[in-house]
């Protein structure tokens, strides 16, 4: 039971019946097709050589395929990751050069490691600190970037840069030497993947990409395009990659320590709303924890193999589950796809055009770029909208990197001063009832002696002083007051702060000469509080409900206006 | 209405009366007295020369009484804040230099403009961080490591460190030449002050101090023990410091800007709580926002004026507070007080001997070791105690600022972990009522069609996904769920980040054929939720109460056993 958790393989292969591998070898062949452009295109947007694609799809989706719980999910490199990877690794080495290759194996091994980690630590909630806003922000804004850095293939002209700005002006000075094969070659395959829908009723848009690298490969490899100087992937290494750990080096691991957590973070967060959104279709069930050991697992089968960073892909998951895919098997069937792919494309594959790819990629994220998301959130909360905004600002202006953490520590921030200040509510008794309410919405009695505080929210440290606060302010500016009775229905907490500051406000009470009492303590809290000096010391008592104290204090109700 | 929020003292000057002023005066003349041996006593603990004491409790004095809300407060030097100023400037500054005591000016500066600055954008919640177990933990350590630094005066040895390990093992080898003439001075106070309440019954505890002083002040002139070897204070300049701002060189500042903040927030905290209990018993209001500019206001007058960082201490307060002080002229009454003791007491002090001081140190600090706390945290709470556990610890073996920072970081920490899980429960109807409780801890109705499910905490990102799961789970184990009804009477708020996964919850359930429903929505929460696709789309209905719901799902009730 307990090792079916962690290798969930062990529950379902079986059960595992001819009918279900029929679906997943149809699903896996869909998948090996898409996966074949991406993993190339993905390579060259993180700046690696596109071999490197292919070897992050064959190990990481064996290991998915053992250890993940989502029988839909498609990993492998993904655009998003791809760019981080680049943001990343271009500030600390050379580009093209064997210490960036290093690089990207180190980043995918120490996020392997961290997925790994979180996931025994069981912190997947760590990810939830990447709001819907800002992660929704980052997409839309690292898609922007992506565009912009493909450019360059599409002109066939050199630029550089981290974000739009300096893509943009890096391509300035070389606009006067563009390259009109380039140029033909990429908007021609731009065209073709728009128009795809239509041209080729029949085909699902998904793989259409194959077919426009067929074409330009094989265009290419007549014409001799590549020898008239249109930009080629070029020769790559046909075999597989050897395994092998890259040497340990804390001058080298540590500068990578942070990308490689941003990495996993927004990965995780990815795959798993993914691989949430496909399982609820079939009323399954995926383990967030689980989740994050088997796409650790995956990062590390890519860092061992020679690979990048890789995460669960939106679309391949899609065409996955839509072609039936039941169990991680077809990932493993989809693996040997790719693996046939290197040994046997390696020599086509030098003929691809780079413009071809660059115009995959494009296609690809401007579907993630999603601006009704800023009208919604700017009309839904302003707060939220300000994290959104100040997370596309920065990864569009600065890079991928401030931009997360911006929207991160601006989420987390508003999400502490939010909860630091609990609602809560004067209330009075509703006449002819024994219920409560606010006695600035509502026409209720109240009696001046008696005042009725309801708190709204659990108490612990991050309000406890506020409550402090609200009770002296009452109590301040009410002289009549002699009683105060604190209307717990919502507390479903009192932490050791809140319970100080409790005591300290039974203390101040007596001092002012008030007494304090609780009402509506639910059950854990009330278990929790016996024995302590709050309860002990209470200067008042601790009622049943708002209703019990209201009579018992024998308060004479006076109509409010 | 506006300048009297910010400057108090427009409030209470008009109405000054004589009787005021005579209150005022008795209770300065108290803390003065308090002052004089406390100031000098933190200036040397803090590593610095004597008289710095006494300029950090003149100008501050005055700028607190334009700008504090409480009446009761006494700021100036304080033990704890000593302490911090030590260990932060002693790794940065060779002790005794006028490096180090400009870096103290420094930071009392720093730590002014950061106290101001986070009055003015009202971050007073941001001292909520540092809960009641950390902070208590944090003092209590800090005391002993005073302690066991002050050892070293009582002894006529010397001694440094940062932390009771360093400060024990670098005493080892002086242990042969101990001051036979500190030790006896330094314990003859010692015994003295811990006596003084059966020798001396008509003298207020509190102002014993300064007969210790006097005393051995006189006996050291008399007997000529400075001469004789016991460690005296030593000449001062006499007079006052001239007003000047310390030079902006960013090399110098920007290493003290954590200390400075650490500095400020702990002093922030320490003050406020002081002032909220004094001002509780007269039933007055303390405006932390003003006590954040108050507080600035003294740091930076402490700046200027050559000084220390300062902020209220509590032994003074309780004093200034008993002697009948009713508004801060008491402050400034009592900065006239040191001012005349600065211009005419020095050349006494220079016969004041270290041990003397050192004894009253420890006496006062011994105070605030809390022991019990530990024992009662324990109690109440496992995840309270590791948070006070690893600001002892790290505070006595390592440093007062990675003890009091682990403390803070494990206790936002931990609650971040506790609000990703927040509490729900599956509801049922109690028969014959229209109340509904929680399935497992009572005998209610169920209908396996229709679950019912509790939402007991507002909905934001950090737990938006901890509900898709739960969700999920719930529809996934219920295979003959039809309808899901979420229960929401204590759910305050719902972020963009919650009303997203809200929406991917009803795509999901209408994915799985599960329609969702929405119960007990609160007023404000259904105006933000008006109009959004969550409603637009909902599958199901808002329903007013789970009652409603029930009747209106015409759900079959099934007897649970």
């Amino acid at each position: 039971m307990k090792l079916e958790r962690i290798l969930p393989v062990i529950g379902w292969l079986p059960g595992y019946r001819r009918g279900d591998a029929g679906r997943d070898l149809v699903a896996a062949v869909l998948v090996t097709i898409m996966l074949i452009p991406q993993s190339l295109a993905y390579a060259l947007l993180a700046g690696l050589p596109p071999q490197v694609g292919l070897y992050a799809s064959i190990l990481p989706l064996v290991l998915y395929a053992l250890f993940g719980s989502s029988g839909s999910l498609s990993v492998g490199p993904m655009a998003i990751l791809a760019l981080m990877t680049a943001a990343v690794l271009t500030p600390l080495f050379e580009p093209g050069s064997q210490a960036y290759i290093t690089g990207a194996v180190i980043l995918a091994v120490l996020s392997g490691l961290m997925l790994v980690l979180m996931g025994f630590l069981r912190l997947g909630f760590l990810a939830n600190f990447l709001s819907h806003p800002v992660i929704s922000g980052f997409i839309s804004a690292s898609s922007l970037v992506i565009i912009a850095s493909q450019v360059k293939h599409l002109l066939g002209i050199p630029a550089s840069g981290q974000n739009l700005l300096e893509l943009m002006m890096s391509m300035l000075p070389n606009l006067g030497s563009i390259s009109l094969l380039s140029m033909l070659t990429g908007f021609g395959v731009l065209l073709f993947l728009l128009a795809a829908r239509r041209l080729l009723p029949g085909v699902p848009g998904k793989i259409v990409p194959i077919v426009a690298v067929a074409l330009t490969v094989a265009l290419t490899w007549w014409l001799g395009l590549d020898k008239q100087g249109l930009a080629v992937v070029g020769e790559i290494p046909s075999g597989l990659p050897a395994l092998s750990f890259p040497a340990f080096d804390v001058g080298l691991w540590q500068p990578l320590v942070m990308g490689a957590l941003l990495i996993s973070v927004v990965g995780f967060v990815e795959s798993v709303s993914i691989a949430q959104t496909l399982a609820a279709r079939r009323r399954q069930r995926i383990d967030p924890n689980q989740e994050l050991i088997a796409l650790g697992a995956a990062n590390l089968g890519a860092g061992v193999s020679s690979g990048m960073p890789v995460t669960g892909g939106l679309s391949r998951s899609v065409v996955n589950f839509d072609a039936g895919a039941s169990t991680p098997a077809s990932s493993l069937y989809a693996a040997v796809g790719i693996t046939l792919a290197t040994l046997t494309l390696t020599p086509l594959i030098a003929y691809l055009p780079k413009a071809t790819l660059a115009a995959a990629i494009i296609v690809a994220v401007a579907g993630l770029i999603d601006l009704p998301a800023l009208k919604r959130t700017w009309r839904y909360s302003k707060p939220d909208f300000g994290a959104m905004l100040a997370t596309i600002v920065l990864t569009l202006v600065h890079s991928v990197e401030s931009g997360i953490l911006a929207g991160v520590g601006l989420s987390v921030g508003l999400f502490l001063y939010r909860t630091s200040q609990p609602h809560s509510a004067v209330i009075g008794l509703v006449p002819g009832t024994e219920h409560f309410r606010n006695v600035q919405r509502h026409q209720v009695s109240v009696c001046p002696r008696v005042t009725f505080l309801r708190i709204d929210e659990s108490l612990y440290f991050a309000n406890a002083r506020f409550l402090e606060d609200r009770v002296m302010e009452l109590v301040a500016s009410q002289p009549e007051m002699t009683d105060l009775v604190l209307v717990c229905p919502a507390v479903n907490q009192v932490d050791a702060s809140a319970m100080e500051s409790l005591e300290a406000i039974n203390e101040r009470m007596i001092d002012a000469g008030v007494r304090l009492h609780l009402s509506d303590v639910k059950g854990p809290v009330m278990d929790q509080l016996e024995g302590t000096p709050l309860l002990t010391g209470l200067s008042g008592r601790v009622f049943l409900s708002a209703f019990d104290a209201w009579k018992s204090l024998q308060a004479a109700p006076v109509d409010q206006g």
